[in-house]
This record gives C-alpha cells, structure tokens and sequence, in this order.
C-alpha cells in the first residue's frame, strides 16, 4: 500500500495504491496531513480498500507531491553513517545529531531542483524518511517509538557545503533550507509494511552512482532516534526524520559537486525513486 | 497600535490595542497569522481603528497567546551581541550565525514554562523578535528588508544548555526545542511604529536583574539579518526571527540555571513584558 498525493503544488488530491491499481482517497480525508495520520487515517485506508469502498482513478501525467502535507518539522540526523561522518571528517557521534531544515523545503519527489545563487557546493544526500502518525514527547524506550511511527519515505537532504560549513559558524541549517531542498517520496510506505533496518539506499548523478548503502548501516537507527529526539523536542503528526546519509557525496572530494542541468536519482529500497533536473535558482 | 491574540491555547482571538482600548478583531480577520499579515494586514486594521469600524471588547482576566498563530519557521540568530558571544566562550561571528527551533515551541507571554526532563542547564535569552510580513527570498540588499518586516515581539530563547552544547555534536537545536520554549508576545507591535536600532532589552530571575542591554549593540541589525537570511532560505509571512540575546545568561556561570519555582521575567523596550514560572517537565 503507497500513499502519495498528485496535482499542482499547494492543491495535490490524495491517493493509494496497491497492486498496480490507485484509488482516490478524497472521500476520506482532504489531505495527507498530521491530523489525518493522528486519527488511524492508515488503518482506515486500508480498512476501505480491503471493503472495496474506494474508487479508482487514474494518475496518468499528474505531477506527484511530497507524500505528506506541508509538516511542521523536518528534524535531521546528522553523521549516522560511520562511512559518512569519515568522509566528512568527523567522528562517529556518540549521541544523535540533530538539525532542522524549515518546512517550506519540502517539494515533490521528481520537482525541478534549484542550485541557490552563489553556491558552488550543492550536493546530494539519500535518506530513509520517517513520517510520524502519533505526537511523540519523552518516550520511555525506544521500544515505545514503532507506535509513533506512521510510515518511511524516500527523502533527499540536498545540502548547500559552502553555507553550511563555512558562512555559518558552524550551524549547519544555514546551508539545508534553501527552497526546494527537501524533496520527499514518492511514496508513504505504512510502518507495518517497512523494515527499516535493512533497506538499501542509493543515489546516481547523471545516471552514474554515487551513494550505494544500507540502512543496516545506520549508526542508531529509526526506533532509538524517535525515542532520543522525543527527549528534547515534541514530534508532531505528520513531521518528517530525515535519519542521515550514507557515504558517497560530492563532500567527500571524490566527485563533482552539482550543477544546472544536472540530473540526481535517489532510491530507498521499497520505497520509490526521485528524479531531481537541477536548475539555477 | 499593539496587535494581540487571547484566550486559550489553539483558540485564541485576535484583538487590537491602541490608546488603552481594545477592540476585536474576528470581524476583520480569523488570526493573526501569515495570510493576514501578507494581505497588508496590519494596513486594513489601522484604516478599520482610524474609521471607528472596531467594537471595543473586553480582555479582562484572559490569557494572553503569542501575538502571531504557529509560524511556519521559528528563525534564531546566534552570537549576535559580542559581550555575549565572550562569555558563551567564543568570538563574535563575521556572518551571521543561524539555527532553527521547531514551531511548536511557541508559547504565550505569560504561560507557565517547564524545565525539561532531565534537564540541569536550563537557560533564559531576552530577544527582539522579527515578524515577516512578506516572502522574503534573494533580497538584493538589507534596504529592501524592511518591506518584508510586518512587527517586532519580545521573545525568550529559552535553552538547555547541556543538550545544545554537550549531547548535540554541536548543533545547538538539540537544546532549542523543548515544548513551551520560545514564548512570544505579548504584543505584535507594527514595524512603523518601532526603531529597531537602539531598544532596551532586560531579563530579571525571580526579581533579580540578570540581562540589560541595548539593540544598538547587536553585530548584525535587523535589516541585515532578513537580507542575509534571504539568501539561504525563503522566509515566510508570519515567519518569527529571533535576533540574539546581549549578555547575563546563566551560560556565563555568573548565574544559577532554571529550576523549578522560578520566576523569569524579560522586556524589550516599547514590546512589553513576559513573566514566566517555571515548572518541572
């Protein structure tokens, strides 16, 4: 079962599919948004899909939208790849990371993406997403985390290195934000469908690889960060984890960073691929 | 002319004061929130004040929210006095340096404030607040800033320290986002009307004086932070940026951290007054 919501960008229409078929969700609910996840709003698709009680509909030439509704946090985790945080120069954490991209950078998974003026270290960064379903404050364990968890989602941390790293004092968001940087889905995959702890992730530039990782690889994974996060922040319904990158970016020296007409590809396995067209903002 | 919302959590209602009388204003508007700021909001509410088309209403005994509904980002500027950048043990920044707090750390003026769970470095930082009026994105000089700027708020940064410094890799959200800790208000006070240049700003601990300092101090005005923000992320309508707090944290070990029973108060000149008691998480 994949969620995703198609159409023009602030007016998408909810959908599922299943088995190669999709169906209109708009009898259901007007959006994928945080008040829908909060009231069992999976549970009901799929109380409705397996009644028949949904029609189908067809998706052919639509645009496909972020697969949740505008959030109000996109938290990030940073250095969660041993490999990553090598290639970065830095030490595995001993702790979660945490940084966050404001909202408004949440765009559609094949949108056109945007080199912000005066970069020349845009990169790339292949994420598994987490989408969460139930508020999430002070957690007892990271045991209690898969019931605050709706769903995975593909997600892209496009990162800007100059404004990161060196125009920012070391405060990473300066260089996260800029408008489009965080493309999501196609897909929100239901947490009962997903194992998170083995899924491998990968991302191509102009169809040459670049980051090839598993999520087996993360260095604490999606339970123990809603639970460590849940410690210092309340997650809402409908806010996205980006849970960290594997190695393999143009951060590391060994490849180009990005430019117009460039093409970025990113997969998270069962999870679905983007398709990013680079152009100068 | 002071812009307010009252009544209770998620339910407040918009209000305008002006002269000691204050009049509502649903009739005029929902909330105070960006879609009324960036239809020339504040515009329509003094031509409705100087036309007498307002009733005057009552707030007697209500709760006063933050004068602006949840913003989609919560913007702060760190190390932007140099007396402070010295005693958090660094040196002043030659750009500004920015980090993020979830939105839904937004609190009323006066709400009661909680010491995290786990918590023994919890912090106060009195600081000018910037409402965005406009989208504001590539500004082409810090002169076309004050066209996006709708008002200004008192806010508290508040901070837990040993999560934004120690268990945070460096990131200082970590410490940033805990629920209640970015109180607004409480008042929305129209840019017209204030001279963000040279505005006293004082915070007191259960009635002692801890900061006292000046906006002419800051390293970075007002103008300069929206066009140097513009540059690396859209900020939005309703948009809150927190421009940096002057000296007399307990960060400088002069003071003792939060705890609870305590009672904080701050002001900003001319933006009114907030008084929070502190409780345990």
């Amino acid at each position: 079962m994949r969620l995703m919501r198609v159409g023009s960008p602030g007016a998408e229409r909810p959908v599922v599919e299943q088995d190669g078929a999709v169906f209109d969700l708009e009898p259901l609910t007007a959006d994928l948004d945080g008040a829908f996840l909060a009231t069992d709003g999976i549970a009901r698709v799929r109380a409705a899909l397996n009644a028949g009680e949904l029609s189908e509909t067809s998706i052919e030439g639509e645009r496909v939208g972020a697969p949740v509704a505008r959030p109000s946090a996109v938290v990030c985790i940073g250095m969660n790849y041993a490999a990553h945080a090598a290639e970065s120069g830095a030490e595995p954490p001993k702790r979660p990371v945490v940084f966050l991209k404001t909202p408004n950078t949440v765009a559609g998974p094949d949108d056109v993406a945007y080199i912000p003026r005066g970069s020349t270290r845009t990169d790339w960064e292949v994420e598994l997403g987490i989408v969460i379903g139930r508020r999430a404050s002070y957690l007892s364990s990271p045991d209690e985390a898969r019931a605050h968890i709706a769903g995975y989602v593909t997600g892209n941390d496009l990162s800007e290195r100059e404004f990161q790293i060196e125009v920012s004092g070391g405060q990473w968001s300066k260089g996260k934000c800029a408008p489009g940087f965080s493309p999501l889905g196609p897909w929100l995959v239901p947490a009962e469908e997903v194992d998170p702890t083995n899924l491998r992730l990968r991302s191509w530039v102009n169809g040459e690889p670049r980051q090839d990782s598993t999520t087996a690889d993360m260095i604490f994974g999606t339970d123990e960060i809603v639970h460590d996060l849940s410690q210092y922040m309340a997650l809402e319904p409908g806010d996205v984890v980006l849970t960290g990158t594997p190695q393999g970016v143009a951060l590391s020296g060994r490849f180009p960073y990005l430019k117009a007409g460039d093409v970025v590809e990113i997969e998270v396995e069962g999870l679905g691929r983007q398709r990013q067209v680079f152009e100068q903002a």
